[in-house]
């Protein structure tokens, strides 16, 4: 049967996820890659949620396996409350990964045509996910401080209604916004009545220097803030948040209750239980200092093995190392090399909504093992190396 | 701060579930209810559930943890298309429980003022789901049989292009939709090219007659098919499924991962051990024999005590009984004296997209107790009967 007829002006124009195809590509045991933005599997407890299962189960079982409430298990919104710092638990709706707040936040806040502004680059996921509901976006060019204040501006005045931003080790870029830009976008949002999203899965996977202000510090009265269990507890257990300004909060579960009703009360109970008793602060700690070891690791390599005219900076935290090549290289194109020698990145230019970045690819060091890392970014610095010969001749 | 100017518009128009705040005035202890869509929680295999998550952790709990396909988990998806009959495991995509079915549904075929065709009474939370791409509803009204031939032609010559119907006792009214029915909306659905959404939480538990074609069966070129393991198993672990032609099953999996990128790893690897050597089969028959027993007897309380101008047909399956008052009669009106008595329904004009059914009211079933049933019943006579002597003076 042909569905053209039948199909919303939004799903003809979905396109696949570039991004997997490369995945697939490179998802043979030869390969060693780093695409992927998956947290490390030994980092999950295992043992823990088993005993907190058992738990649950054993003294709540028909409460845990019941329907619950639309806005989430208290004790859990209890624990983020806590996290979070200046919150309560009425604050917080959990959801089912913070994938979803931006679902929910493009249903509640965006019209077609409104225009949203992204940093370039930026998470795919989230424009996909903003695209069901059809807006335009802005992009925006970010320095090593993150998005650039003149352009953002611009981008306000042109009639910006919401920010999507990732101010902690932006996805790909694994950039931290400074503190002055920061506060930039706070005071730029509230000149021109902007509502900001602020997505932090990787805020706690903070390595170095001081914590910045997040921008629900910043400009509370005017950002929604995506939080994530996926990055410090586990990807597949789904267990998000958002936090908002309470007066639009009722539309954000309305909008959750038609979404999906509510997220599993099953595993939120579990997540309340593993998270008494200071657990995730030993969880934290854990996952911050293995990311950062493989981070200096990763550092190590490339300063031995990359040629001197592939760029890159260090990242304060987060799973992401984000490299240049020459201005003249297609990092697209020289990936096919580098898939002929089992070795596989993801090229910048995916993260771009409006083009661009086609020097540029993402490295991901949170799967791979040390002695991957290190047979992995020798082999990319032969083929970076011969991509740069072949260029000059 | 005031949001007005950065709420879309579909915000503007979302409106409370008002079921809610019935189920909310009615929560007590001293509450006898028959409010809840709930399921019985004496029926959730507790022990089965937390073996099978040991298993899961203490065998695979990397891959339960990590982030999987977004399609689903491959086994949990064999069991749901040998359920089905006719459809294998590409067939099938995983959802966070099947509310979110119509989510996806939505997004992937309804823009801004298409028409939509639904039963009335329907099940409300549907609407609210739609309601976010803005669709018109067109109401049909429905006999014993289920949605009826001549209007149901009506809406569709009107423009109607996508027919959302629970053909297995209806939410609210229990109504099983009859073959020779069912054969008509299929047809219909045919001759006016439209799809058909058939959502189907309660189909397993059909207690008497033979089950009647699913309109997948009748018509798998154009239906949309929404499972769920809630009613057959456990609510609070979110669980339901699509199934879907396959042309645009690529469409669906791409609003899918907006959504949500995936269904939970950890839940789905639970269930797909779960559903192992006929598991199902038995739940699902203790699950059907439970809800026979709760129906015989709430059925055998209605006809002792409610007055003779009470009317209400005997449900083949579901675990709802629906009620009508005389005419002249307000359901909503009555709740006020019931819930004085302590006792608590839902009125069946919230079931009504469109007004009407003022004289109705929803029943359900599934969790009250036998003796809750005996005292609740007999409370209600009593209101019903003081409401129609009332009337007549």
């Amino acid at each position: 049967m042909n569905f053209d007829q039948h199909l919303s002006q939004r799903a003809r124009n979905m396109v696949p996820i570039a991004i997997r195809t490369i995945v697939r590509r490179s998802s043979g045991p030869e390969f060693i890659t780093f695409t992927a933005g998956r947290p490390a599997p030994n980092l999950f407890p295992i043992e823990a949620i088993r005993e907190k299962t058992d738990k649950v189960l054993s003294e709540q079982g028909s409460l845990a396996l019941q329907y619950g409430g639309s806005d989430g298990v208290f004790g859990l919104r209890t624990w983020i409350a806590q996290h979070m710092g200046n919150r309560t638990p009425d604050d917080i709706l959990v959801v089912s990964g913070s994938q979803q707040v931006v679902d929910l936040v493009g249903k509640v806040f965006v019209d077609p045509g409104d225009k949203v502004i992204v940093a370039e680059p930026t998470y795919m996921g989230a424009l996909s996910s903003l695209n069901v509901v059809q807006p335009q976006f802005l992009g925006v060019p970010c320095d090593d401080e993150g998005m650039m204040v003149a352009p953002l501006e611009a981008a306000l005045k042109q009639g910006g209604k919401l920010i999507y931003v990732i101010p902690n080790f932006n996805n790909p870029d694994g950039i931290d916004m400074s503190q002055s830009r920061r506060e930039a976008v706070a005071s730029l949002a509230q000149d021109y009545n902007a509502l900001i999203l602020e997505d932090d899965p990787y805020g706690a996977l903070r390595f170095d220097r001081e914590a910045p202000s997040a921008l629900h510090e910043l400009a509370p009265e005017r950002v929604i803030y995506a939080g994530s269990f996926s990055k410090i507890l586990s990807p597949g257990i789904r267990l998000g948040w958002l936090s908002a300004p309470e007066e639009v909060m009722p539309l954000l579960l309305m909008a959750k209750q038609a979404a999906d009703l509510q997220t599993s009360t099953f595993t939120q109970m579990i997540v309340a239980e593993l998270v008494q008793d200071g657990f995730m602060n030993e969880q934290i700690k854990r996952t911050r200092a293995y990311y950062k070891q493989q981070r200096d690791h990763i550092l190590a390599a490339t300063d031995r093995y990359f040629p001197s005219a592939v760029r890159y900076e260090t990242p304060n935290g987060g799973m992401f190392l984000w490299c240049e090549l020459p201005n003249h290289l297609n990092a697209t194109a020289v990936l096919e090399d580098a898939l002929a020698e089992k070795v596989a990145y993801i090229p910048g230019e995916f993260f771009y909504p409006n083009g661009g970045g086609q020097n540029t690819m993402r490295l991901s060091f949170s799967v791979v093992t040390k002695s991957e890392i290190d047979k992995g970014i020798e082999k990319l610095g032969r083929v970076f190396g011969r991509a740069i010969e072949t260029a000059r001749e």
